[in-house]
């Protein structure tokens, strides 16, 4: 017998069709014998229309009052579903995260979870219930309400599978795992069966957007095999894990990209200790995210400074560079709001040399350019012009041998 | 300076426009100086979509679980309404029930308050901000959510007001009093500025329904005043509270009125012991209530009983009332269902002869004939054949003088 922690996000409990289809399914893993907790997000919808309802009353929502406001999302459906489950004559008994005491710190809209109370939970599970717990949410020292922030109740899935020492923690979803690239794109993407944390954290970073990566950092740090699976779709989904010696084989296990990036460059800048805090501290002060950040070597006692943001931000950072060049007595600012980045990852890549020149030999046998490089020690990015992106993605799809499996496929427990 | 607390429901908070129409009014108020403890129920219509998901789901969702669901309906509302007020710059914190802690019994979906814990409001007093509590519900012992059951909101308001041992309990709706009857029978219908407690219950349960039962005997019993005032208008509104001696100039202080009744007879019953469970166990098991109940003086050993029922359940009492005469061995079951009930009600009928008879002659000069009289201590009942509901009113509101006033209007606090 397992204990099982299973999350089905907004989508899988879009509908009451959809929750009924969920207990259903739970119903028949139970019948199998495992414990299960299960972890749901509010309705498809719900949480977009009790914003728009804040944002109506007030003109910047947010704190302690926000999350008591969008808590309820997740308290609906932990109902429903438990309502669904008692029709199938199977004992469930819901709780929210205050009534787990799911214990976090005092930062309202992003919590962070601190300590979970195992006791309640267990007394159910020796019963025999299913335990169905409320998502993204959990309650500080003096009982306030507090979120974790959108897209955390993959990260409330995998703290209380660490908590319980579950053996799996499956994230349902709307998609039936991890795939080597975006099938939209190469037709001949495949669903990975196994992926390690380090892995999927650059995968997720770089624009796969299947798991929270504070959630992929926690099963990471508590060592509890995650599983990717879709709600609508059988199949043993992608299971990410710590590495081991089978996975050694591969050297690459997917490639991501971002489309929507923009770089920009400050040139001639006085090259001296301390330059690169001067040109992107105006950046961050302005809640600007920067990715890849290239200082090319001095030459005259001056320097070139490129790095990328999301192309959103691409006027206003042109705008705060600007001053900074001026004020820094800097040669001249130029930037590209048209490029993309594509990503090969792998955790193969550190045993074996040669990724590197695959991967610069696929992209210039088509011709692209590569105008940035940066390395991880698990992944290599470029930065090409946007309209080589899905030429480039297919070339490297095509070059590491993508389309043929490695792994092992590896049974589902349940 | 007062503590006040004050109620809005439904329909008062039923859109955001009147979310910040109510949060206005707080501001006004406490600009005052006076402490406020606000209650709120949820928007209307949210229970009952809550509900309608519940029936989806389950064919008979009930218990803990429709507490989870339904009780983030007034969440929803506290949040919403303590938004409003941070953007109108004050000060408010929300608590939901369990938040409060509201302790309740066990009872799920109709739980009745035994205690309410005091400490975090009296803190968020002291620090002059308005609390916002979630009306109807409340948690057990172990942290499970209640509710009181519809219109608990009432209950949780005069509950509230004793713990903190309010100045005055301010129950806003979208009346903006208790009448003498009905308005829309009678035109010189008159708005009452006082009322005592055991005039509003007799007045509740007949028909007028403007209070919770369980609210206004709650009120009585910690002694509250409780004032009944409308969200939209303004007006002093009607305040209920202990019998005083200015209030015994009155006679009579309402006519209340129900429709929908039915009346069932079992004729020919043998008169024995007991005779009275044997008829109406069946009927009570079946949950059907009870309203009048007449036992005639027998004859020849047997006797006739006469009960009343709302409308509704009258075909299925009449099956039951045919088995239990087979049974019994009595002559014959009849039955009416298009009989209405009148009641005058008044504390001063106490003090004062001669009600009844006034009563009776004012119906019969409208020709309208009697054929059930139940009584009180404060009011007496009378039934009547539909047709003649509104002019047995009509004529009784003028007998009594109701169209003109007795009671001093009495000053709103706040």
């Amino acid at each position: 017998m397992s204990l099982i922690v299973q999350k089905y996000g907004g989508t899988s409990v879009g509908t009451i069709k959809r929750i009924k289809r969920v207990a259903k399914q739970l119903a028949a893993h139970k019948k199998k014998g495992h414990d299960l907790i299960v972890i749901v997000s509010a309705m498809n919808g719900e949480t977009n229309r009790l914003l728009d309802l804040a944002n109506e009353i007030n003109e910047h929502p947010q704190g302690r009052e926000l999350d008591v406001l969008i808590s309820t999302g997740e308290q609906v459906t932990i109902a429903l579903l438990s309502l669904a489950l008692e029709q199938l004559d199977i004992h469930a008994t819901s709780y929210t995260g205050s009534q787990v005491r799911i214990l976090t710190d005092r930062t309202h809209n992003k919590a962070r979870i601190i300590k979970i109370d195992n006791v309640k939970i267990n007394e159910d599970l020796a019963q025999g219930k299913i335990v169905v717990v409320a998502g993204f949410q959990g309650c500080d020292e003096y009982g306030n309400i507090t979120t974790l922030g959108r897209g955390g109740s993959d990260t409330t899935a995998v703290a209380l599978a660490a908590s319980f020492k579950a053996d799996e923690c499956q994230i349902y979803t709307d998609v039936d795992g991890v795939y080597t690239t975006d099938p939209r794109v190469v037709h001949e993407a495949r669903r990975l069966s196994k992926l390690t944390f380090e892995e999927m954290l650059e995968m997720a970073s770089l624009g796969a957007k299947v798991l929270q990566i504070r959630s992929v950092e926690f099963a990471s740090k508590y060592n509890i095999p995650l599983r990717v699976l879709s709600s609508f779709k059988q199949g043993g989904g992608t299971i990410i894990m710590d590495e081991n010696s089978k996975m050694e084989q591969a050297h690459i296990s997917g490639i991501a990209f971002s489309r929507d990036e923009a770089k920009l460059t400050i040139s001639g800048v006085p090259d001296h200790p301390g330059i690169a805090l001067q040109i992107l501290g105006p950046i961050a002060s302005d809640n600007i995210e920067v990715d890849m950040i290239i200082q090319n070597t001095g030459h005259n006692l001056t320097t070139d400074f490129t790095f990328t943001i999301h192309r959103n931000n691409y006027d206003n950072a042109f705008k705060i560079l600007k001053n900074t060049a001026d004020h820094l007595g800097a040669q001249k600012v130029s930037g590209n709001n048209r490029i993309a980045k594509i990503s090969v990852v792998g955790v193969g890549m550190r045993s074996h040399a040669g990724v590197a020149s695959t991967m610069f030999g696929a992209l210039a046998r088509q011709d692209i350019n590569i105008s940035m490089i940066s390395t991880s020690e698990i992944k290599i990015s470029v930065v090409v012009n946007e309209e080589y992106l899905e030429a480039g993605v297919r070339a490297l799809h095509k070059a590491f041998n993508l389309d043929r499996e490695f792994y092992q496929n590896n049974n589902s427990i349940i």
